[in-house]
């Protein structure tokens, strides 16, 4: 087991509050960061457009960077998009895919709505949608999932860990059934990389979006997609560095992934990604994991024996612990949480609509968990919220 | 006139080498990396997504940014949505407008690609694309797009400052002949915003995308995309934080800019944006103007003057010097340029084949200027491209 309080000291505003919101981002540790600065000082260039020393400079170190994060997920630079965060490799597929009207995509009442909107999106061009429903603590079962395919079924999207119950889904079942039908899986793992061993090869689904600021602790404004097939996809975002040859009206794109990634990348946010995903291979991934589940399972079981407090979600939780202070609005518990001891849980409906509305409230309190928290901050999570008994009678 | 010298100490690499490649890329500023540290180190959330201190902090900086940068342009925070660059504005205006078959959009040839593939591939879902020609110089005559117009022209999309000849175009009369055919105009202000005073109110052109890591320097994955009628366009990328209202198969989007920045935003990068656009506010981009106007027009003077080299563009430039030295490829005189006095220029097709291939090369040379660069860096170029003399016979 790693020591958290070292690690701790990668993380400087950690000194100053109960960080219990890593599932909207995590924060970065300092090393990420210095490889940031080290860009923006001494060899700032664009990428993969120039001759010259910076430029690079540049091109190698955000390469090394595909390098790194397509080893992490054991998947291939090649087939590793570098995206502004999971929603943008998410729309990417739903706008690339060739569509027809009639088609027919599954999704579920889980979905962050950024695994949600995009195909909801694709009813304006005849394309039908099935959301399927989980159980009570947010499972879906892989056998509903099957019941709802279609003849014109061409796509599955499903979240691997929810940000609204932190219950995690059978993915590899969810896949074989996909793949059994000859249908594609499109896999949200914006709650799981980095948080939960992920190993995209033996997996095998056909696209695995996830974010760069979540469990692979890199800055916002970094995601990545894997794309098992890229050259099946014909990207729906074109331009600069994405194209080999203009002739007249017509354009033959790069071969991936620089085909997806039309425009000036986000170098410096993608340098310190690579550098952020190194430091959590160091620590180690399935360490991560125990103390993550350990502590939000703690949690769980600690606010769930206090009277005034109900607990969401399933026994075997990821690292996220939703909850309601009975008679106080969710916002009113952030807010004292925050006033009265620092600490920084989120509150609302995550978005997650359909999520929250499941549970047949408006919005609730979640604490989520990363590598860098402690016990100690448990302890004081559940008494400032034991504190909360006073004030609703 | 500003202190280029003491400019030159908030750019560390300038140290290093002479940096000729601000068209690519410009170097950002110690202020705005400091403020990115400052995120990270200090107030690090997610934007728009919680109560806790956190996440009001870095919301509040994000909208700082917004309002800063809505400002520089003379445009309202409501119509300024952040991108990770220019191209990804353009894609989100070419997949979001509700094109029809048989409607038809005037571009020209002096494009970036990434304002002429998104355009192009409209031609799939049957659109007409008209590419009109510029003069030798990369001028393009407002008569011409005039002439090219159809009862079915939607759009014309043309860019302020080419990156190829340095042509300033004169995108005032290009917008009141759109507009008096009941044309929308969109400006690609990639080499514009920046490096010359840009009054959106003024112009009065429907979108006008930016990058923010070329003239507004801030960090590479930024962008600007200004939408003057935001109501009117339906975001082709929906997700988290650009939805109010998920029900059944229906969702309702949030007003601009929200609605057009689904997931979670380049925090830190939008934030050194911010910071640099005051940097660049607080030297005045008149004077920045003038400082690189004055050191291309010098260039091309003294590198015209070489028997051995031919400079493209016209002589009214912006801060861009194309050429060739005759014999050599472009690719050659670049890295001998590198090696023998760390001189950084570009060179290749510069992401705009046709414009190259207008000159009848495949690839230019390519100085270009900001406002830190001086005299004796152009004195070090004409001087290492007149010794190239030796080279060629």
């Amino acid at each position: 087991m790693y020591d958290v309080y070292a690690v701790r000291k990668d993380f400087p505003v950690l000194k100053e509050v109960v960080y219990l919101d890593s599932t909207a981002t995590t924060q970065t540790p300092v090393p990420a960061v210095e490889a940031m600065n080290e860009f923006f000082y001494r060899y700032a260039g664009n990428h993969g457009r120039g001759a010259h020393r910076l430029a690079r400079e540049t091109t190698n170190h955000y390469e090394d960077a595909r390098e790194t994060v397509a080893r992490f997920l054991n998947s291939e630079p090649s087939k590793t998009v570098f995206t502004k965060n999971t929603t943008e490799g998410i729309n990417l597929v739903a706008n690339s895919c060739p569509w027809e009207a009639g088609d027919h995509i599954i999704t579920t009442l889980i979905e962050h709505h950024s695994n949600l909107l995009p195909w909801l999106r694709l009813q304006k061009f005849g394309v039908n949608i099935t959301v399927v429903h989980p159980d009570r603590e947010g499972r879906i079962d892989p056998a509903v999932i099957e019941t709802a395919i279609t003849d014109r079924t061409k796509l599955i999207a499903v979240t691997q860990a929810s940000n609204v119950f932190g219950s995690v889904q059978d993915v590899e079942r969810i896949t074989k059934i996909a793949h059994r039908h000859g249908i594609k899986i499109l896999i949200d793992g914006a709650q799981s990389a980095g948080h939960m061993p992920v190993d995209l090869s033996t997996l095998g689904c056909d696209f695995f979006a996830t974010a760069g600021h979540k469990g692979l602790l890199g800055p916002q404004g970094t995601g990545v997609l894997y794309i098992k097939e890229p050259d099946e996809l014909e990207s729906a975002s074109v331009g600069g560095g994405a194209v080999s040859e203009v002739s007249g009206l017509s354009f033959v794109l790069e071969p991936s992934p620089a085909c997806f990634e039309a425009g000036t990348p986000n170098i410096p946010g993608v340098i310190g990604l690579g550098r952020a995903v190194e430091y959590v291979k160091e620590i180690g991934v399935s360490e991560i994991e125990k103390q993550e589940i350990m502590l939000a399972r703690e949690t769980a079981r600690r606010l769930s024996e206090l009277e005034h407090v109900e607990v969401y979600g399933p026994e075997n939780r990821a690292g996220v612990v939703p909850f309601n202070v009975r008679g106080l609005h969710a916002h009113d518990v952030a807010l004292i949480l925050d006033q009265s001891r620092k600490i920084c849980v989120r509150s609302g409906h995550h978005c997650a609509i359909p999520s929250v509305r499941f549970l047949e409230v408006d919005s609730t309190v979640r604490a989520s968990f990363a590598l860098y928290n402690t016990e100690e901050e448990v302890d004081i999570l559940v008494n400032a919220v034991n504190e909360l008994k006073a004030l609703v009678g």
